[in-house]
């Protein structure tokens, strides 16, 4: 119980199995050997993204996945919608952008989550948008979007739905096919509770139609190349793949499959509930609307009179509780705390008790077991 | 001694150590500890590519490292040279070629070395060249080009020198700053002997005035961005890097330390030489021109009346030791055996006693021993 314990939106804390995984010796990647493990790791994949289509990994990191979703889709000049509400959004939209992409962005604001309506009404107005971009998850606000509402939405229009799963895949409801996600895109070191490192991303027919009269920008990221390689015998990627990380993933998709996804989202907004009920019993103020607030991650307001420093820095240096910060022009204003991967009410026991102490220790007139009281009714109801 | 021994090109074996190194719990790599390992990390890959410019470590294979040292030297229709006497060497051009960038080939025979005089001319004729693309160590021929000499024809001109050390930095004799390497690009799984998955960088002044000038059409592998979050403080990478990867990486650079570099350089070539010459013993002739071999590869032709399978497969599946095959038009033609990274004299021992027994199987008129015999009068001389 020395170490650090990571409360964040990710890197999250990674299972002593998961960890030995990777020190398995060195495989050749053009072998037999780790075709099998490829192959394994990325129905595994398909099973999480729940998808009959095919999964493919990158060696990179969520935003080497992002690039690739984007750019192998839509020529320069092409439109896409991308909807900005955070972070990851505008990140999404800058990616684009690069590309050469027109970008229509569709801005919601920071800490509320788009309507499916605000989509119709965008996608009503302009037939040539050829995409809709969404962060499922946006970390930075900690606002969960409608994806499978928005789904249905879509399912009425021509324009591929191009959902960055990177922060829910694993703890939120995620179902590609029944959502029509035509291009699914997220990462290892989340919900997957695997080590940072990998990028995994699913396309559907219409998405592959879309990638033949596409010439990408992008070398690394060419979904053809990741296609053609995996259709060898034995399976492979174009580029060395990082077996070692491959073997991690492997080991925390099968933690996965023993747990059962169901269980394990359930899990999830177990944890999100008990933390929001936990975070409003210290006086918390939730930063995203509560109907739409993530499971995997919360945002609070960093209340009056208190700063960043006295709240993080005291979670971080007096009780080894790592927690994230706000970013961007939410620096200073928000702090967040992650509960997705293999957390449960032991993780947030701790959390919450030094939440409790840390606020009673700068000042703040608060039963310090307030936070805990409240995050054991929510377990046991 | 049960484990397939990896006697390709990349990826190597890799020391229990590093190995073990990966299995150390996750950490935030937006904190001081992480910062440091990055930083001493980052200083350690100076070290090795011997200059005093900072180093960049991108979570993604060499080929993702390749772009990047494209893709932000220049912009579309500016044009560099780029030389192609190998698998590797088209993947430079095919990747400015995705860029934009207009490329002009100097094609070299598969097995032969680019001559400084003919990158001399290249550049007299034509000095719109803004950079000039280079494989030291083409993986796919077992050529080393000699970077050394054709870093003092560069210096005359303003071009840009950008090579590629994947397969050579840590085994043959890279300085980047002696040399006047303006941009150096390596992978983490060949020489330096740490797991796939990692690609490293350097810069110097003169790329880095190209770089304020180009709009790099790659989001993943925008050198600012790397340049901006290396300068925070914690040090960090834009985007979340992989740090199991990292771990093993800052060992194996350790080790690299322990060793001194000039002693592994002088391991590699003395193993080289012995592998070249026990190849020669038992009947082999090199496909390489052996003023130019490599010191990390050697590339054989298989003989007349014997087939790929049955040298590859018979050494892969009756001894345990794999071998690489020929790449593109040199399939069936050539086999490589890769003596990178930690490779001494006793993996060579097994490769050539397994080869010998190889060719008498398959009815050659050998003497099986041949090989071991060249092999130990190197070593003793």
């Amino acid at each position: 119980m020395n170490d650090t314990l990571l409360m964040l939106p990710g890197p999250v804390n990674v299972a002593p199995n998961v960890l030995a995984a990777m020190s398995k010796g060195i495989v050749n990647h053009r072998g037999a050997e780790f075709g099998k493990i490829y192959n394994e790791t990325c129905d595994a994949m398909s099973r999480v993204f729940k998808t009959d289509n095919q999964s493919y990994i990158f060696t990179s990191s969520g935003t080497g996945g992002m690039e690739a979703a984007i750019a192998n889709i839509a020529n320069p000049k092409e439109k896409i919608l991308s909807v900005v509400g955070g972070k990851f959004g505008e990140r999404f939209a800058d990616i684009a952008r690069v590309h050469g992409i027109n970008v229509e962005e569709l801005a919601v604001e920071w800490g509320t989550a788009v309507t499916p309506e605000a989509i119709e009404a965008a996608l009503e107005a302009d037939e040539n948008i050829k995409a809709v971009s969404l962060i499922h998850n946006e970390t930075s606000t900690g606002v969960a979007a409608p994806i499978k509402e928005i789904g249905k939405v879509m399912k009425n229009y021509d324009a591929l739905f191009v959902v960055d799963t990177v922060s829910s895949l694993g703890g939120d409801e995620v179902d590609v096919d029944k959502f029509g996600i035509d291009v699914c895109v997220t990462g290892s070191q989340k919900c997957l509770a695997a080590p940072p490192g990998l990028s995994m991303i699913t396309l559907s027919d219409d998405a592959w139609k879309a990638v033949e009269g596409v010439n990408p920008q992008t070398y690394y990221f060419n979904m053809k190349k990741y296609r053609d390689s995996g259709n060898k015998n034995p399976a492979q990627t174009p580029y060395t793949p990082s077996v070692s990380l491959i073997y991690g993933l492997q080991e925390a998709l099968n933690d996965i499959e023993k747990e059962g996804l169901d269980n394990r989202v359930a899990r999830h907004h177990l944890n999100a509930e008990a933390s929001r009920n936990a975070s409003k019993a210290l006086g918390f103020e939730l930063f995203a609307e509560e109907e739409h607030a993530s499971c995997t991650v919360t945002a609070l307001k960093i209340p009056e009179g208190l700063t960043d420093d006295d709240i993080r820095g005291t979670m971080l240096n007096k009780y080894g509780v790592q927690l994230a910060g706000g970013q961007d022009h939410l620096k200073g204003n928000v702090f967040r705390i992650g509960h997705m991967g293999v957390t449960n009410y032991k993780e947030l026991a701790i959390t919450f008790t030094a939440l409790g102490m840390t606020l009673k220790e700068k000042g703040v007139d608060v039963d310090a077991g307030a936070g805990v009281a409240a995050l054991a009714d929510t377990y046991i109801n």
